[in-house]
């Protein structure tokens, strides 16, 4: 088994908080983060897929191919975008870098060969960044 | 004379668009940058201060002072900021990284040493970057 | 399950030898490691926690307090320190990057939430790095 | 068990084809990485060794050796070489990063420790890489 | 004057040597770099553009211009090529780093804004790099 | 004129403080860096050499010959060692990355070609750095 990892990168907009909590609650919880006026980040997106190297090729998928899938299902649905305002599953999801993997890796998965796993890294800024495997 | 040269870091929301062009103007000039849900970046940026070398002390500059500097007047202002809603100086002008660069100049600038040059590097992303030296 | 990860940096003196060991022995073994004046690096630090996304923060833990609590337990004991001379741990321990790592680890472990899985990442020079997880 | 990695490069040509395969159908799985005139890369090759920690050293393994292991093994062998024409181990497989990386684990390992766990990890381009543990 | 710098990427082989020496003097001269059956790298290339900032727009020049300029003039010629066999500007100078900036320099220049200034920045390793402005 | 630029690295121990001063000024003035214990960096050192690209080589100068002459005059130096104790140009000079970033300069520039210009650039940490150009 070998793993192929391919990084992206897009850029959006942000705020943490919940729409059930005060304005005092979301700033003690999220701090800056819950500004209501948003900030934003550069996001650096890694994709790994793990599988078997296929003899005839000597892939275990091609990059290229992978490359297109992230950007169809990733960069065009959040690159230059509100996350808050324009990505519906973050209508009822708080965009933490957790969660923007968790529906990083929800938006590729269906895409991919069953017999590959799948795992998702997600840079928010250059010091702070998640990973999420399924 | 010596440059010694500081890197820190803040990330804000933007858009870029005039009030005074139409919708369509603007995103036939700034394309997805005039989002108007607005975007985001980290911003990575680099002060330069150029003099000579104290023989006293073997500074140019306290490094310290400039980081505390650096974060008085810039971090401060904009960092977890949206720069069109809530930094003055992007009242009147398009916070393009240019503008941003400038903005940054001007406001260090007056606590400068005199005699030192100034020169600020601000890389709105890994592959786009901007330089001003006033 | 979701794993977070937090880069850190402090700056340290070390040299590796034991004392139960001759001058030459230390070299043999060491190499320039062993200087007996010290040498130093910038250690790159990155602390990875693991674990349950809370469904109301979005968060596997607040950034804000797991870079605090490295500050606390980590930097303001090594940062521009000697390890040899000055980390207690040291004093029976030689200051390689693996020990190093798993001092780090021992300090972090019981602050904790003991349902979260810990890893450390410890950069000696941008080509040499050690990682750990108990 | 600590992991300790280290880093190291080596630049060389290579082409992706198979010769039973008309040009057309190379071109058509492998678009212009078969190219017939060669292309190159910058390989960042991080080789990872999972072992204990001898307690006498502090070290899982000599960084200094395992640096020069991979020189003697991987470096000379490919920096400033044509992998397709020059090395062995590519006239019967497909110079991919994934085959390069399980050939490259290949020298390595009767070299290792059997004690010890080898993985490596190849950066083809600074955005594609390619992992494998055996 | 602001100055903006856009990063790419392009990938190519080349072998640097002279049809008018014997294969031993360009050895003595280019050492591994003249390998008869090529090697090559991963070239990070940097545009730097300076000019005023146009006040209507913020910009000095709209990046995405500059990106596809780079694309159209340089990547699409040079990225996955064999710079000596398939680049015409190489049939008569040897491809080191300092002539392919050079060439680079050359491509653009009759694009650009004759207002402006430009300059190169071409890495041929992360260690190795040239810089050229006309 | 062409630019070619060479990154290396070495690291070494520290501390920054004058003997005419006592303890208390001396970290008033220069802080945690004062530490009489020592602290240390990894120091990545670019050297910069601008000149004419010679038309037979199509080389500013080979960088094989610069790296070799920074590893003789430099690394050899201050590699793994301690820059007060060890270093005899930082008997009368406190090594701040200023001072360092001559004393590289002045080592270096004897050994250069008359009509080529030299500049050093020194990182510190890799937020702090310095140039400097004669």
């Amino acid at each position: 088994m070998v793993t192929i990892s391919r990084k992206s990168h897009f850029n959006a907009a942000h705020r943490l908080y919940r729409k059930d909590w005060s304005d005092q609650k979301n700033e003690n919880i999220f701090g800056k983060c819950s500004n209501p006026y948003f900030h934003g980040h550069n996001y650096e997106l890694i994709v790994h897929v793990t599988g078997d190297v296929d003899p005839e090729t000597g892939y275990v998928m091609d990059m290229k191919i992978l490359k297109d899938l992230i950007k169809a299902e990733v960069e065009d649905k959040m690159d230059h975008k509100n996350l808050n305002e324009e990505v519906q599953e973050f209508q009822s999801k708080i965009p933490t870098a957790e969660n923007i993997a968790i529906v990083i890796y929800d938006l590729l998965k269906p895409h991919m060969n069953p017999r590959h796993k799948l795992a998702v890294t997600l840079y928010e800024t250059p010091r702070n960044y998640v990973s999420y495997s399924g």
